[in-house]
């Protein structure tokens, strides 16, 4: 394209050759700042319409001095959860005639990468995802006065819009589940990494258990996994299952890929079975907490509403960028499987586990 | 940002002031076709470069009719192999200076959406991933000359490359991997969706089996799923193991996700054991097939050099539009697990599987 072939695009000469002005004219009706006279603008204007050159958001953008791109940073692509807001964020923008322009924040050198790609694209707004690391990176987006909606962040800086997950919700929610099942000794499955929604899941668990931790009638610890996937909950199950006298009957996990590993673990490495050994629950209802190997009770975050209202905020914060910050808390939904197996409880169970049954078909591996 | 609010962008205005130069002079030498003396244009150069104005991408885009930015066009978000490229894509497309517009063509108006922001953004390319609907689209991009590249598809198209895993080894070694552990009857799982790999590898795979075939040592039947998710292998299940007088004791997936459901529905429908009644291979390598649930034998496509290689090719297309189409086929690599229990073959096993173990540990759900 660049070398000089012809090209479907309309170019400036094409307008400038309809409108019968010169290309300097044409140019200088799009450049910033550039002086046409009025009966020239309008020509060019009105060829560029029927042209198709009306488009040229390049064109729009050094004029508005923004793009319509919308930077959609994530940290690493090994997280289900994050993948799965791609396809809803994608969709949302589009309705707002707007583009995700994808980046990697995962390396401190696709980092400084995107920081320079921001710049060079006169970006809209960016929006952070969970995992994402440091506050160091908002702050730079701040500093620019680029607007930054986060998903499922801590609230921490003046400016910025936070879309959260009810994680205070999710976790008194599954102590209530874990203690119906007759779990009487939790676990609190934690994390550490920089993202606090862990921490919030951990610290309702706990204020919804005290009363019962109080009287003796339940035991609660804290465990904290090496990382938050698979194969750190697969660990993890060393951790609280080697010593038979120390077992846990109940673990709620801060997210499923954990709760797989975990569930994986316990069977495999001590011939636990789940839900009679050990019931257990996690967060984020990804693909694999349906599959029928794990059946794993969990809560649904709402991607689709985690999505819009970043979106939307992120929009009207373009339009206002001085408006105080806002923090939403958007609900989950309960979603019971077989890890803790309660059959008489009103269920929101997703369509997606292909077949719900009561009892246990035990499968041989 | 757009509201008039100051801004750390660096303007022409401020670049103008540094030079001691016009706005207009700044505005025409940054301007497509406009005249500007050359010792005006060199200060203006100068005083951009000082400032950090030299890195607007959407200027440079005008003047040379491209972005840099390269469209990533994906069909709906829930096949974790297709997430699984856009890491490898983004950071390919970084060392380019190029970034990656994420664009969904799952739906009519997504598609026509995508287009239209093809055209807003002169965007530089566009690589189409597996699954991606109809030729049509490509051939769109053809008509507006922009470079094409496309990974696992059909070499269809004059004047698009094609960057594929090599669809024919992997069935021929999944013939011989069942074989070798004593299958002898077997199933293809195939899909009716329309990209063409899943045949590719079916027809290796009864090619590699023609002989056996022919001398009764074997016998092979093809059946087809509803479509290429988890839930569709569970049903699929009930398809191949109702009657148990027609049980296959080995079968190839198209993909992982159809195996998992495959041996989810096997164990909880019909209470089988894989690998001891019926082995399964499945194709991709996703996380879920190094699950201790599923310890999957699969082929991993090499997701990192089919990200490096579209990238490349389309770079290179993107200097000479008019070169012959190519179409590249990658190694992929076997990855033995349990899912067909031979002990002794010299394996690549992954090291995501948390533990390899020989004898099964029965893990009683």
């Amino acid at each position: 394209m660049s070398s000089g072939k012809s090209s479907a695009w309309v170019t400036s000469a094409d307008v400038a050759r309809h409108a019968g002005v010169s290309r300097s004219a044409v140019s200088r009706t799009f450049t910033e700042g550039a002086s046409v006279a009025p009966e020239t603008r309008a020509k060019v204007l009105k060829s560029a319409e029927a042209l198709g050159y009306q488009v040229n958001m390049l064109a729009r953008s050094m004029i508005q001095q923004q793009s319509n791109l919308v930077g959609v940073v994530v940290s690493g692509f090994d997280n289900p959860f994050l993948l799965s807001l791609l396809g809803p964020l994608t969709h949302q923008l589009a309705l707002r005639s707007q583009a995700p322009l994808l980046m990697d924040a995962s390396e401190p050198e696709q980092l400084s990468n995107s920081l320079r790609q921001l710049m060079q694209y006169r970006i809209s707004g960016v929006i952070l995802t969970s995992g994402t690391p440091p506050i160091q990176l908002a702050k730079e987006y701040l500093r620019l006065r680029i607007p930054v909606a986060m998903i499922n962040r801590e609230p921490l800086l003046e400016g910025v819009d936070v879309i959260n997950s009810d994680n205070r919700q999710g976790g008194a929610l599954a102590a209530e589940v874990l203690c119906r099942a007759g779990a009487r000794n939790l676990v609190f499955l934690n994390v550490v990494t920089g993202t606090l929604s862990p921490s919030a899941r951990g610290a309702a668990f706990a204020k919804a258990l005290a009363g019962q931790v109080r009287r003796g009638a339940v035991k609660l610890r804290q465990a904290t996994a090496g990382g938050v996937s698979y194969a750190h909950g697969f660990e993890a199950a060393r951790q609280l299952f080697a010593e038979p006298s120390a077992r846990p009957d109940g673990v709620f996990c801060t997210n499923d890929a954990l709760a797989c590993g975990l569930i994986d673990g316990a069977r495999a490495l001590y011939g636990l079975r789940v839900p009679e050994d050990v019931k257990v629950v996690g967060f984020d209802d990804i693909p694999m907490a349906a599959y029928e190997a794990y059946a794993l009770t969990t809560f649904r975050q709402d991607i689709g509403a985690l999505a819009e209202r970043a979106v939307a905020c992120l929009a009207e914060r373009m339009g206002a960028p001085d408006m105080p910050s806002r923090t939403l808390e958007l609900p989950v939904s309960l979603v019971e499987r077989r890890s803790t197996q309660i059959p008489s409880i009103e269920s929101t169970e997703s369509a997606k586990a292909p077949v719900r049954r009561r009892r246990l078909v035990s499968p041989p591996v």
